[in-house]
């Protein structure tokens, strides 16, 4: 193992120009819905594909090969997908024939906690020491990079975006992505890393601090050997990158799953915060709340302070929205004089409605009225604010039978974004109707093109938005 | 005002014979799509209606009336729908008339911060404390009660059920039915009260303390003048009766939220929290917790303690499950050796399997193997283990085209509901698939007739579970 830094392999990673899958399936069926070879043709991998099978000339119209040896040309990449008693063999082969990168998915080593895997996981350990090739793995997806067509799932979007990921979860990271892509989010580059025998947390971090394609990092990490590097790094990254972190097993009951997923130490819940108050990283809880964050980071402005103007209707809505506002430290504060006076020339005085934050303006059975609009515009000028949260419910307006309303909203959102001087964060009330759950998320798309962050709760819009601001002001103080 | 309890006047407020609609619209259209009138009508409301109208014969087929008294007939409860100014008049009215319940729905009264309005609500108090008319409101929805067919929202489901709602919002506390409604929930009655002029939250509150058909209850309260009254009725409800409460204005801007919400005094966040740590009340923070966790309460049976063992696919979901499960209060503990021993001889040794908890077996791509139900009843055997939680994916399933796993799902879940001698807890992961939302609706429903609680996010299921774990605990310790 050469000390060579991330940013000199990174071609290998994550551009392959030949990948090589050992143990691909001479069941053509089977490979194409499951298979690894089947996946990088159906995703629309650009570079050449060798499958590996003893038992057959051609897998899915690709020539198969005996062996990565008997392959005429070089190698840049290699997927391992054979049961893990034969990996070490089969490293030894890539070794040989000088493959740079070598991805082993299978199973069965150090995470089993059991003498076989421990043993399997030094052997390898061993090998890589001692040759020219780096590993990404044992025990996990590889990676995902859309600008190569590499994928380690065909539902990813082809389409390549500011996100860098590193995970050390594979099912848990296969859905952190395909959250995200729901939610309109791309993604630059991803990492499925598992046991991280040879490539490891900092590794990957490191190369993100220095790829321009990635503009805000996110990490799923269960444990790390490098910590100060680890440290360094992250510090480094805050500084021009947002980080959104979800740290695996920070209590005494995920600790003991870590060390039986990844076989990593998971280490102490004190420390890890310690780390992100120190490194500004935005620690998040759960994979929603991670997707949440990065719609948040991706799609609002700079927010200069945690002083929030409420927009809706529902006065108990109101309420509860400001206690949960003030309860994640973001604050609800009165407007000037001012603002009340020229809220209260457009607000009707009937129930409810309330010139006072929240308030509530303009916002009838009918649909958004004018005052709606205007009544954000005023909020957004009050110096008490910093920024705007509107709040809308879909299932009163689905019920009154406004057709166009998707098309009214996404219009009148829109138009404001673009004339406010503060950033607007939008909340659509879920509720469990197909009609608005459609609704809601066509709404939310066209309002994102437009850079406009839409939530669909009021938990997520909230933490999301004080996550925010907090980095900011980290960021600021630095 | 009588010092009659509210037992006394109960039939008055929940099952009227009669209902008098003050400022009914002489627009037939109008009030068909937005008037008491024609809310009282499509709903099925059993009794009669007297719509009041100075410039009309008949609305919606019904004879109107000039005024209150030109009716023939007694009356026992009316609606007061016109603008605040005229309200003290139509009250002299329903008093001379002896209508027993008056429910107030204009706004424009303490809750204004105006003299105008202070001057109107004192002038109502001062009619209704020297009269045998009771007052519902002024500023609110006045009641729900599907039995008799009264309500403030033809959305709500026309079926009674266990839960007894008193609410002091009227728009927030129409979103609760309907929400809960949608995730099959089911009244008996409910109230939205507003500014409490006469008939407060302790009336009702103990009107649910006696109602056999009421047996869980659920409050939204910001505020209240007879706070000892009010505790002692709570420590009553929850010795026999789970009360769930979400309590609006918290936070010092929720506060000042509160006071042009429904003039209500909010009180401190500190006696607050003791109150409910006193009297066992499930304290939740937003409208969408609320229905959740009365999901828990409706449909799990007693959870004996905290250890819970969580079964489900993917290694980094159950390390993130696990830490949400503790960082609520919940403990996620190993199983015992003999345990153990029995799920590694159902759990196949390959990427993704643990036998440790959580446990992660027999979730295959082709569906729920038979491995899966063996799993959860292993580690529902266990001693170590109070209830199961059980995560599953839809999006996997739709993706790799299963096509009868919903049916297939349901049938297991139910049939493990049904074997188990300890209680299961169903989350399903949400995606943003139109598919996976109507798929999930799908199974959540068709489980919860079967009494098993289905949750659409960890965060929902662990909060939910937990509090009701206390809740348990704290009627166990009394």
């Amino acid at each position: 193992m050469l000390s060579e830094t991330i940013s000199q392999i990174a071609d290998f990673l994550f551009n392959p120009r030949s990948v090589a899958v050992i143990g691909a399936s001479s069941d053509n069926e089977k490979e194409r819905s499951g298979g690894w070879v089947g996946r990088l043709v159906q995703f629309g991998y650009r570079g050449r594909i060798y499958p590996i099978n003893l038992n057959t000339e051609e897998i899915l119209g690709l020539k198969a090969y005996h062996s990565v040896e008997s392959i005429p040309d070089s190698v840049d990449y290699a997927i391992i997908a054979v049961p893990a008693q034969r990996v070490p063999e089969a490293v030894k082969q890539c070794i040989r024939k000088r493959i740079k990168m070598v991805h082993v998915y299978a199973a069965g080593f150090g995470e089993t906690g059991k003498e076989e895997g421990g043993r399997l996981q030094a052997q390898l350990e061993d090998l890589i020491r001692n040759s020219e090739t780096r590993l990404i793995g044992p025990n996990c997806m590889g990676v995902y990079s859309p600008e190569s067509g590499l994928t380690f799932d065909t539902r990813f979007s082809k389409e390549p975006g500011p996100i860098g990921f590193l995970s050390q979860t594979g099912v848990g990271g296969r859905r952190l992505i395909y959250l995200a892509n729901q939610r309109g989010l791309r993604f630059s580059k991803a990492i499925s890393y598992g046991n991280a025998l040879d490539l490891d947390g900092p590794d990957f971090l490191e190369f993100f601090l220095e790829d321009p394609k990635t503009k805000f990092i996110l990490v799923y990490i269960e444990g790390l050997r490098q910590g100060k590097r680890f440290f360094s790094a992250l510090k480094r990254c805050t500084k021009t990158r947002p980080v959104v972190m979800l740290k695996g097993g920070l209590s005494e009951g995920g600790a003991g799953a870590v060390a039986s997923h990844t076989a990593s130490l998971a280490g102490n819940r004190q420390v890890w915060q310690a780390l992100f108050k120190q490194t500004g990283v935005i620690a998040v809880e759960s994979f929603e709340e991670a997707v949440e964050q990065l719609v948040a980071l991706v799609n609002l402005p700079i927010v200069k302070g945690r002083r929030v103007g409420l927009v809706g209707r529902g006065g108990g809505i109101g309420v509860v929205a400001t206690d949960m506002c003030e309860a994640q430290g973001l604050l609800v504060p009165q407007f000037t004089q001012e603002t009340r006076e020229q809220l209260a020339r457009i607000t009707p005085a009937e129930a409810g409605s309330s010139v006072r934050n929240p308030v509530e303006i303009g916002l009838g059975k009918r649909g958004l009225s004018e005052h709606y609009g205007r009544g954000i515009k005023l909020v957004a000028s009050d110096p008490q604010i910093d920024l705007v949260m509107t709040f809308l419910n879909p299932e009163d307006y689905i019920h009154y039978g406004i057709g166009d309303w998707a098309e009214q909203v996404s219009n009148e959102l829109i138009e404001l974004g673009k004339s406010l001087s503060k950033p607007l964060v939008v909340v659509f009330m879920p509720g469990r109707d197909v009609k608005v759950f459609e609704l809601i998320i066509q709404i939310q798309d066209k309002c994102q093109e437009a850079g406009i962050a839409c939530f669909s709760n009021f938990d997520a819009a909230i933490k999301a938005t004080a996550k925010l601001v907090t980095y900011y002001e980290f960021k600021q103080d630095r």
